[in-house]
């Protein structure tokens, strides 16, 4: 099966929004480049920023994320962030009335159980699980390998933390990635076992 | 004058002592190299961070702390750490009895204060300002010219945190240092102004 990333932009203290869900400067290295990241037009990076993120996004077959981000998008309007082929939404709720049931989104209740029909959906390819509320369960839980952090640098003092509501020390091998780009710092940490 | 540096290690999310003041694993990579760091013979670490660390703390005239940390250590004993030739500590309270009025170690009621004390002992020296508590009040002080992290691959949940009170967004400079060690990533930011 596919591994299983952790990831978010976050600030250096950790943070990936604002009390009020607002990602201040930390979107700022996606927009602010000249290399087209996909067919959007509104993502643009630095090569060294492309070079790093378009292999790790092409490789993502599922994207695990809370049912928080979802309503706050409107589920992207049905159309999944990055060209991701399948989002699993983790909701205790039931599904959102008039959801178009051929949209690319499965409402699954449990971060567990979110992992598994996100590991079923990608095959052999990646499982990204948003950082925050639902990504720090399912780290707890034991079944992140990888974190991958885009540290952007600034200083938040307080908002919604990467590593939610993560209460155990959890230990990460050394960063097998290191890479400075502009406005960001392209970090990842396989979690030790 | 000198420039102002904020240090601590810190773990991934942010924190440089758990609730309990015990740092984990915060300073694992400072006891466990070939290289000796001081005259200690306790603080060794790998050449590579060795090659950044001690010429950072041989700029070092003057380091500040909270009355906490210096009450937590009973002052180092009178020896300040790392060699440091002067210690200035913010205290609201006396200053301790008994206490040798020759060791280097000077109380001062306010963090602007003890920053002005710190820069008049170090002369063009670097002073340092203890993360947490303290050095995020001389942060949101405008005081801070550096931030420097020494990132440990650990991720501590809850804590002690690095920006201790900040409560507003602080830019920084892209860091102008990333050097990776054996389990810790030495970051070096300019604070934006």
């Amino acid at each position: 099966m596919g591994q299983v990333v952790m990831y978010s932009s976050v600030s250096v203290d950790g943070f990936i929004a604002d009390e009020n869900d607002q990602p201040g400067p930390l979107f700022d290295w996606l927009t602010s480049g000249d290399v087209p990241l996909d067919e959007s037009g509104e993502l643009k990076v630095s090569q060294t920023s492309y070079d790093y993120t378009r292999p790790y996004w092409d490789q993502i077959g599922a994207t695990v994320v809370g049912r928080h981000v979802f309503d706050m998008t409107d589920g992207w309007d049905g159309k999944p962030p990055g060209g991701v082929d399948h989002v699993v939404v983790v909701t205790h709720r039931p599904e959102p009335e008039g959801w178009d049931p051929e949209a690319p989104f499965h409402f699954v209740d449990g971060v567990e159980a979110a992992v598994a029909k996100a590991q079923e959906l990608a095959g052999d390819r990646l499982v990204e699980v948003a950082a925050g509320d639902v990504g720090s369960q399912v780290l707890a839980a034991g079944l992140i390998d990888e974190v991958r952090m885009d540290v952007v640098p600034v200083v938040f003092g307080s908002g919604k933390r990467y590593f939610g509501s993560v209460q155990a020390q959890h230990l990460l091998e050394d960063p097998d990635v290191v890479i400075q780009g502009n406005r960001v710092l392209h970090l990842r940490y396989r979690v030790r076992r």
